[in-house]
């Protein structure tokens, strides 16, 4: 039964049914039962069951589970569920938890937890010098990110020796996928994987066998930096010097796929003002947080959009048909500043786009604009006339259109390039920006046009 | 000089400094020593100044690398950038380079070229068997992203003859990173890593050391899935087997990380109505291709506005006024709809959110819509007050703006929950329906309000 369950990925509704047979034991207050019904489940799996659980729950089952299980749900936490989760033991256990997780994961988790908790735990703890030490690491630099674990082999070493050291040193599978040389100061010079040791003569040495000038960042590079990196030059591991070139750490790529999904959440969430760290299932205090201050800011805007209007009121009085065309005018300029504003800020982000290209993106968006917008333009002004019987009504519409999707693709590239050439960040509500561009010129442009030429109006 | 160039990642400045002596070498009629100086760079920058220069300069540079360094370059270009590269040499070298490059690679870039090209570079082609393989399948799938070239190993076999096998194979670095296990009809029942091997006592059998029960997809399965199951999971490779089970290929975790990169800018690019697949420097009638359509559909939805607009003609002939905070309302709720539906759309795509979550997640966003929507009326209204002095228009347009925002709220959980509970990409143009949502029953409701409770209209 538990080998079936095992030999396949659970689908969703299975894990589903397993989640209710695991609370009704939890229930029946068995949770020696439960804890081995979870157990039969692969980590990230266990950590989505118990991620879903009551706080009474997951109190009895982290009860029965030995401390190595609960080591490797927490791995597969969330960091926040982690240290929340931590909460729910007593200091000793966690030390002993937490001994077991490797120390990244325990460093990430103490910086979530209350600073006098953490403390106490990590006083507990074996090997407290190495997560004290990770600690001061923000935790998204290279620094948070890394794992101190890695296997450095002195160049000078031969090919036999090397493995002896490798077979004595016990390390985890993980840290024999990549190795690392270094010289006689520690500093690192190349890159190997185990393959490059086991099918060389013995006698051969680390530095005939390594990669030289391997690619590296220090501890204080930017996460971001590190999955560009990464993903451009194909790495499986990138390792870690501090600033005399000395190795440090290394940064799995698993950690990395991570954070590449995420930056490019954060840059979706943040381009429309939410706090690029809010994730569904958060507190709504949280979500508040995140996402009033840009609602208040954004009232501001539109406030000024109305404020345009109010200036030619007289010309709505005298013909209420221009109002009825704001919503078309000012709504299809806002969809295509988004569709150039989202193309750019996601090229910048996977690395497509620099300064440089600032001219071609440019030209390449507003000729783009003129002819999308005498189509649309073409449309819109015979809908106006079939509808109003109207030409010259027809044509300020048209008129207005083309010349407001063109700022819409100008407000587009140059926002968030600027904003970039300005070192801040070009998704930070640059939405925000591009439409209000849109909105007040778009009205300025379109009851401007309007006011000149309809007759009717004069 | 060049031993100093490769030592570190050239900064993109450095790059563009290198682009322009090639060129110049190039320009000059010496295309040997352009070709030398692009050699002393990694390959990905080498493939990044290819797609730089001109087409002359590239088939004068082409015509002076041997077919190893095309290959190297090619497999660092995007794939559109490859085929059009491969335009420039005849079929004969085309067919030696892409037999240097890596199968699935060679197979991506003849189903990006003209097919009367590829069946004649595939006749001349050493691989031609794999190859034809793997164009059997549809690019963004399992089959299409696996490299065929993976290392089985019997499970019945020694440890010591595993890697002798393997020694033997003379198989690539990258295919010693991640070993399978099969049985005697080439059924995947395992995954091992060679550090499994190289530790472990030579009489040891493959099915002593491997990990059973290994997590695999079929060459069906979407790369959006196998994306998912890598993180997931926190693979380095994925297997993939056909229906009977049998090993046939690989997906490596660098493919993936592109995947889910890509994955989350098509998310956002769709959700505004830009083709998923555009990217910055296409040519001028692809972008056309990927966003009229959109825009032109736009403009019906904002045409429905501008028609709602139109019954309250009077009501704004009465009082224009009323028409000044149509942007106000509009935006907001527009906004508004907009933060949930992203937060929505990439909570699905990361897997974090399902069916069940559902009443939930409608829970949230609907209390965070009334307490947001209640300060922000508050904040309006009193503005509206002060700057009017017209009570009953500030309570009007609160009372819409509270009501619009809980619109917003719901069309941003229901519509892409619904999309993708009809098995539509909940991302595919989700903005435009939820801002006719947002943009007609905000009219509705602001102008119904205006009108029956407005005494200046009466």
């Amino acid at each position: 039964m538990s080998e079936e369950r095992t030999s396949s990925i659970p689908a969703p509704e299975t894990l589903e049914e397993l989640q209710a047979v695991i609370e009704a034991h939890l229930d029946a207050g068995a949770p020696a039962i439960a804890a081995a019904e979870l157990e039969d489940l692969r980590a990230p799996d266990q950590a989505d069951v118990v991620a879903e659980l009551s706080e009474p729950g997951q109190q009895a089952l982290l009860g029965a589970l030995p401390a190595e299980s609960i080591a490797e749900i927490i791995e597969h936490l969330e960091v926040d569920d982690a240290a929340e989760i931590s909460g729910l033991i007593d200091v000793g256990r966690m030390a002993a938890v937490l001994d077991t997780t490797p120390p990244e994961v325990a460093a990430d988790i103490l910086r979530h937890v209350d600073w006098t908790v953490a403390s106490q735990v990590l006083a507990r703890m074996g090997d407290r010098r190495t997560i004290g030490e990770l600690l001061l690491y923000p935790d998204d630099d290279a620094g948070g990110l890394m794992t101190p674990e890695v296997t450095g082999l002195r160049e000078s070493l031969t090919v036999g020796m090397a493995l002896s050291v490798l077979r004595g040193a016990e390390a985890s599978r993980e840290n024999m996928r990549q190795l690392y040389a270094i010289d006689n100061d520690g500093r690192l010079t190349g890159v190997l994987e185990l393959s490059d040791l086991v099918f060389a003569g013995p006698e051969k040495r680390v530095r005939d066998v390594m990669t030289p000038d391997p690619i590296s960042v220090e501890t204080g590079a930017d996460q971001e930096v590190c999955a560009q990196l990464m993903t451009r030059y194909d790495l499986l591991a990138l390792p870690v010097v501090d600033r005399a070139g000395v190795l440090v750490g290394a940064i799995s790529v698993e950690e990395l796929v991570e954070v590449a999904r995420d930056e490019a959440t954060e840059d979706m969430l943040r381009m429309f003002g939410i706090g690029g760290e809010e994730r569904t299932g958060e507190p709504i205090t949280a979500s508040i947080r995140s996402r009033l201050p840009w609602l208040v800011l954004n009232l501001g805007t539109v406030l000024l959009a109305g404020f345009v209007l109010s200036l030619f009121d007289d010309t709505i009085e005298s013909a209420t048909i221009v109002a009825v065309f704001i919503p078309v005018v000012l709504g299809q300029a806002g969809i295509a500043g988004t569709q150039t504003l989202t193309l750019i800020v996601r090229s910048i982000a996977l690395g497509d786009v620099d300064q440089r290209d600032t001219a071609s993106l440019l030209r390449h968006e507003l000729a783009l604009s003129v002819v999308q917008g005498l189509v649309v333009a073409g449309i819109l002004g015979l809908i106006v006339l079939a509808w109003q019987q109207d030409a010259s009504l027809g044509l300020v519409i048209a008129g207005a259109m083309v010349i407001n999707l063109i700022v819409a693709a100008g407000g587009g590239v140059l926002v968030p390039l600027g904003m970039r050439a300005l070192r801040i960040d070009p998704a930070a509500s640059s939405a925000v920006v591009v439409t209000t561009l849109t909105d007040v010129l778009g009205l300025l442009v379109y009851l401007g046009l309007a006011t000149v030429f309809l007759t009717s109006i004069n």
